[in-house]
């Protein structure tokens, strides 16, 4: 079976970083695109260690398009203490060699979708601006996509405050705008990637994995690691690539979702409602991982990229 | 040790029936006073089954105050699809032969707290407009009170929204009012009440309580369940009284609780932030209940109720 | 023709002073009480000012109840820069002699409306909590009152914001819930009260009023002109209790007023609809004022203050 | 003097179409752009609508770009009761024959602004959802604009409901996300707008306009004063373009514009704060307008649009 193409809108970031690896790993995804948003670090950071990702781990084919740099409302908030002021952490990768494609992320989104319909699914683990700006300005694109998939929000705790998730508080109304899109989103929020933990065997299995863990994997886990104050960091993003690698992995339900943009201490909840009455979901919500899964197929895709690093893979 | 001296603001309603008969049964707590609210269903019916459980469960010379009537900026929202049009599911109980107090419930919670400080503990199982007006009226309450505790909100999932319970959405300026009051709220929510399902054993047991059993618990138990639609309904309010008869039963983490009154989707909600910074916590809030000893302490105060029926206890 | 009853929610303020100082000396009006609400100044202040205004004004026998010390749901906003850190500008009063009545403002409210239904007419020149306080714990008091009439909010421009007027702005909930309550309010807003200023002239006639002149309206009249910038202060309040005085004064439109709890940048605004469609009002909202025939009838209420000054009136 | 180049962003509607016909006869003003919005009605009729005045008016080589369909966030709010169904009131001009431009309004406005920097002058007469996602995709078109001038809101009054007009209060988002973009937005609202009216004389002149008057003028003139129940319609949109055309026709104050997006009763208000304290302006507001002049001005262009009929001008 041909691998999944991808384009994947991201703002490495840790977890980003640690989400690119095991997409370009798995042997079931085939990253098309990368396009870059202000998010976790300022969009200018997160272009470049896009870059430097892309040179590294070993796609340099792959376009990466800078989009949207802050909230398309609000002031930018950022979350350089999560994931240190390069944003990715204790690693520092060589720098990049290659330029950006010309262009802004969501024109490359609508004219990426717009020539391959039904074949391209768009993974989108920062806040969701360059999708809201491509779905405003081609509206068609919901159609186009194969599945639309994202890491953000919660339907219990959030990370970012006590209701909203980091990705979806960094935007709300372009959250709103993307829930109510006219599709089904795929959405994996911290309900389930926080019990994706990469416990010390799982940095030890990292650790073996020669330059991808000594330069990547284990300054990224670790630094993190540290920050979050918890012996096993969530390595939240790779859990929507994880599942597109292999949707068995992610139990889901369908729901309706709003994204709160009024409230004074709610702003950017994504308030999920299972009951769906006689509402049409406009959501797939996951609620359950199988852990142990996911750090196989992740641990092997990353042994992969390692295997192929320095002679493409 | 003398009995723990209680005021009950309550809304019955199903499991403020049963909360009061735990109350009534418990060796640990003295209601000395009753005091109603509109929410489940109408003040004039909550008011009217207050009377009726007064006397059904034998504390006649307990005075019933009635207070609001509804929310204090909103329409009111009921709940009788839950409770039943009488607001007490399939229970019927013999109509009440004492009259209700004279004056409004806040100035009796005012009045009672002044009487006696340091000695009365206040536990409020319905929408919070009586206690915000008292508090309002007479913000020393705070410090005469010996705790407050509500049976309310949620840091997870609500039951009247997905982000809002109840008793906190009936009211949410109140509930803004009341947890902004300067004490430190003892705050039971759906995340605790959820967990004390009245399962297929406990029912049958409720069964064995003679006319306890056949008049009040097992209608209420059964009709709540049925229409739950869960085989295990869970008895929310009486976990608060549960509380306040062995404080050791519920765990608690202090918080700070916002409530929110601005949200297009999460008015109502109890935005709960554990990680309390620099911040003196407005709130305890619980996490965790002992299911197994809660039962024993409720259906044992059920027995006591039970032997007392038609003689005084 | 018996003078019209009234009593006063106020919060004294260099206007509301103003404004006492006209009802007591017009012939059509009789102060049956006085009430206090935290506003301009703190409570503390706004009692203190109404026990000296009633001695130096001369209606020992009025009693003076004091209520709300800040708003019900935010923190309190003040507005000693423009009142003078007394909050009666440049005055200087002697201390009083007589205490407050006891009990809170509410109830006086309550307790004054129910023994005369019909008979008394209230206004409110201060920010709405205690007629909150009062509708909310006896919803009857909206049939019981004569008219019920108030200085605040605006139909065009704010001065406390933008949007709001400070008497609104200070207690938006409070507000909401008196517009609600099932009466229609006699609405006198910034759109009439800015028009009706102390001129030049108008002040050389307060100071030709003897002892009242000197002691109360011109310091009062001039430091408020100092502080807003204006050589023509606006005597708000005063409004409110001439056209009680004499209701030919202010030109009245119907309106649905809702008040905006929830903006981020509205919050405390009168939002007045004159397009009724098939509601019924809940507001006649004052669109102008006989400015000239305005002043004749307040400086001729002072002139009778005057003559009363040391010996009764 | 060369005439100033001017983009128009419009949803034609009878005021658009009169704004339209207005910078068309203007000798100070040259048409170099036209793009559309959904708004007043659909996007489908606003575009056909403008394809059919640009060659009607004579204006056959200037692209007209279409734009956004509707709101950002929100559902759409037409406003077909005013304008007709069409969208230009009685008026029925002959089909286009010549097509859009290929591509999206905002990267028209993006491309347009960016080849001829410090030149061309943006106005705004419909909803800002199209200047939203150019200022969103392209921020440095604030630097590149030489003016940026709206027809929209209003510091006092609304007429979409009382608090907001109606092409702010069609896309608050867009709007707030406008006024934030770092200009400074040359506001001309309600408060200048609704005193220019099409009074009977007015109507009159057009009406000896030919052509012009017959198929154009006096059937949106006329439809628009019956819907709008006055007898003397205010042609809004007008206005922005009279103010490009003669800047000394309306007169202006600096403030501080914030759009209320998360008010219950004030969603899409302009609050105008002219109260600047340390704050730059983001926005120059109109406060009167010549309005002899304005007619003036706006007849004689008329007058040589209805001379180019048929011939080009
Ligand atoms: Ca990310
Ligand atoms: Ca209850
Ligand atoms: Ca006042
Ligand atoms: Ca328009």
């Amino acid at each position: 079976m041909a691998p999944k193409k991808i384009v994947i809108d991201c703002d490495p970031g840790i977890d980003d970083a640690l989400a690119l690896a095991l997409a370009h790993g798995s042997p079931a995804l085939e990253i098309v695109g990368v396009t870059t948003v202000g998010g976790n670090v300022s969009l200018d950071r997160t272009t470049d260690n896009a870059l430097r990702l892309r040179e590294f781990l070993g796609f340099p084919e792959v376009p990466v398009t800078p989009g949207a740099a802050g909230a398309m409302l609000r002031g930018t908030i950022e979350a350089a203490r999560v994931h240190g002021t390069g944003g990715l952490g204790g690693a520092v990768l060589p720098e990049a060699t290659l330029p950006v494609a010309p262009g802004h992320a969501s024109d490359y989104l609508i004219e990426t979708l717009r020539a391959d319909p039904g074949e391209i699914t768009l993974v989108a683990i920062g806040p969701l601006t360059n999708i809201a700006l491509a779905v405003l300005k081609e509206p068609r694109i919901v159609d186009w996509v194969r599945e639309f998939a994202i890491l953000g929000g919660t339907y219990t705790r959030g990370n970012r405050t006590p209701a909203a998730e980091f990705n979806i508080a960094a935007d709300p109304e372009a959250a709103a705008i993307v829930f109510r899109a006219g599709w089904t989103v795929t959405q994996i929020g911290l309900d389930v990637s926080t019990t994706a933990q990469a416990t010390g065997p799982v940095v030890e299995r990292m650790r073996a994995l020669g330059r991808l863990g000594a330069d990547l994997l284990v300054p990224c886990a670790t630094f993190y690691g540290m920050v979050t104050a918890s012996d096993g960091p969530a390595i939240h993003d790779a859990c929507a690539l994880a599942y597109l690698a292999d949707p068995t992995l992610i139990e889901f339900e369908s729901a309706w979702v709003e994204v709160e943009t009024a409230g004074r201490f709610t702003s950017g909840m994504t308030v999920v409602d299972f009951d769906l009455g006689d509402r049409v979901p406009n959501a797939r919500v996951g609620t359950s991982i199988d852990v142990a899964r996911f750090w196989e197929l992740t641990l092997s895709a990353y042994e992969r990229v390692n295997q192929g690093l320095g002679s493409g893979i």
